[in-house]
């Protein structure tokens, strides 16, 4: 008989999670434009037809890997949303609870919408990912605020502009905090609610 | 006699801004990494030899374009101090009136420094040039909030987070106003102004 030595195998989904964390990362500390198909497959441990047979091109997985870091972020919300009753700040505690958590990947994500809005190049699914996500982050902060404000647990205040107040500086904490080399963003997450949270008037700062 | 046609001949001061101009204008929609020295030449007009009589290389080129821009928010800053005793923000009202007035040089400058940060190469004179520029930061808004909260014009607040919320927020207007493609640079530093008055106490929401 003989013995058959056979590589471990993943499952298609986890290989091509594979792939998206690997090209997430070399995507989110370089740049689109430097970063090949063939540094990704090294950096994943794969062959570069495994990457050609899950994406298309290079532009299908950079799409991919945005959809990828912002599904994350909208997962981990959904699967916590409900279990916020005890938070004086409901849905958007949440958002920033989940922000805490997979810190890594947003700075990522962020940094990839930067490099990509900067450059003369446009697309149009790319535009649309990006769009979403601030459109969602700008419907739980001011859901959140009205839910607050009608409840009278918050003072009354403009939610438009507190709402862009707080998303600005969520875009502020993760775009600029490997500027900042400060290591902070856990702390940054947490002022920011202490600060929300006595702008609103529920307790003193 | 013959007629001379000559070029038109710029001071070498303005020659070298021209360079900066271009540089940081490719390095800031760019990636540092796949912009050359020919394309910056091809950008401002000038030849390869005139941008290595000014810079010695492409790192030199490019501490200098970061330096450039830093250069031009504190030079504006200091311009106009002093003018500043009607306005409730007083310098930190400045502060954020030069961001306003050169928000595109600034949104270049942000996009370098995210670019440089997030690169694992480092260099020690960027790494000090990004740390003068946030500490500086930090001294005009804590000398601000101490002053007119000594002066009773402000309530009392903590001064260190404030600071850092109110730094966070300029963060994410510049580093951010790119991938919300909202063009509001102007608006949003008006609303971060209206927003850290009213926490102050200073006027109603």
């Amino acid at each position: 008989m003989k013995t058959v030595r056979q590589r471990q195998r993943l499952a298609p989904s986890k290989r091509s999670q594979l792939i998206l964390d690997a090209a997430l990362q070399l995507f989110g500390t370089s740049h689109y434009s430097i970063v090949t198909v063939r540094e990704i497959a090294l950096a994943c441990g794969v062959n570069v037809g495994l990457i050609y047979h899950y994406f298309e091109n290079k532009d299908h997985l950079f799409r991919s890997v945005l959809a990828y870091a912002v599904g994350q972020l909208m997962a981990g919300y959904e699967e916590r949303r409900g279990f916020s009753d005890s938070d004086p700040l409901f849905d958007l505690g949440i958002w920033l609870d989940v922000h805490a958590t997979i810190a890594p990947t947003l700075t990522r994500m962020v940094k990839i919408m930067a490099d990509y809005a900067a450059f003369d190049v446009r697309d149009a699914e790319v535009d649309r990912l990006v769009a979403d996500f601030y459109n969602h982050e700008r419907t739980v902060i001011e859901r959140t605020l009205k839910r607050g404000i009608a409840a009278g647990t918050y003072r009354s205040v403009q939610v438009k502009k507190l709402a862009r107040v707080i998303g600005r500086n969520l875009d502020g904490i993760f775009h600029a905090s490997a500027s900042r080399g400060d290591n902070r963003i856990a702390a940054d997450i947490q002022e920011l609610r202490e600060f929300i949270l006595s702008f609103l008037g529920v307790s003193q700062d």
